[in-house]
């Protein structure tokens, strides 16, 4: 059995972005993903346990990524603020990916199956900020709220950022995300 | 083929719901959730394509409930009081209800499958909150978070009403809801 590769996954995973790009999430097979990657089916199934975790690769590490943030953040920070720092943290790994994130995008909005695994993802790095704020001291009832708005804020950030297609910073996207949430709240 | 009866989808409501909190979801199956409502698997299947969307019924009909009592609200309502005043509508619906909450939430917690059927649930009736708010009038860019926060704030009551046992209105755990979030965004 060879070893595990970096450079096979990165080949797995942009093969099974651009093949759903093309011809749907549904109709794209496992065998399909590993022959444009140059690789067997068998080999495949050393890398992921489906055509569906190829697509969200690496984002078993957010919440660690997140918690790790809101831990950083300044002693002085409000909680939304420390959320807020965690979300702007997990956008920076977005700079020059806009185009790249169009696509997945555009091909988790055309399946059910994955807009519930990426609605999985979502909570499970608001629990993730959530537990970190409540080890910063917050209480419960104010940390599961908080996490929240964060994530909402995160959401609608990533949707201006990548509708910009790069012509925008994350940040920027985010500042503007937070103003409106301020807003609505306050009327 | 007898015809559909409401006594017997009701019948496979409490029958499903009350084998999962003693067995677990996984543990139960479709012949032991109609044996105990008296009818035959096949006669399931009439009514349920699975075991999962028994514990789901009634759900369909949410988003366009909440729509309605968004068109609903006062012409000088701003976005987010229509909102909330869906998410109290939906709660209204919950009263007398809180033990049946509590072990449905149960249910739904010990098992990943029920929650992401939740998830899409929540993000269904978020979704129709969003559109009958753009009905109103209110701009996409605004109509969006506007539905996130009236979402976020029934979640919260939600959770603080069936804690309560019955012992608060949904109402009540609605308005603490909102000033929480008021708070935490505010600050």
């Amino acid at each position: 059995m060879a070893r595990w590769d970096p450079g096979t996954e990165e080949r797995l995973r942009a093969a099974a972005l651009a093949l759903c790009a093309e011809h749907g999430y549904d109709a794209v097979t496992v065998a399909q993903i590993a022959d444009r990657a140059g690789i067997t089916r068998r080999t495949f199934f050393r890398y992921f346990p489906d055509k569906r975790e190829v697509l969200f690769a690496g984002s078993e590490q957010l919440p660690r990524a997140v918690a790790a943030a809101v831990r950083a953040a300044s002693a002085a920070a409000t909680p939304l603020a420390a959320a807020l720092a965690a979300a702007a943290e997990v956008g920076a790994l977005l700079a020059d990916r806009a185009e790249h994130a169009a696509v997945r995008r555009a091909v988790i909005a055309a399946s059910a199956e994955l807009q519930e695994r990426e609605r999985t993802k979502v909570a499970a790095v608001a629990a993730a900020i959530r537990d970190a704020l409540v080890e910063r001291g917050v209480e419960p009832g104010r940390a599961g709220p908080t996490a929240q708005v964060a994530t909402i804020a995160f959401q609608e950030a990533f949707t201006a950022f990548v509708d910009a297609g790069g012509g925008r910073t994350f940040q920027e996207c985010l500042d503007e995300a937070v103003a409106v949430l301020r807003d609505v709240v306050a009327t």
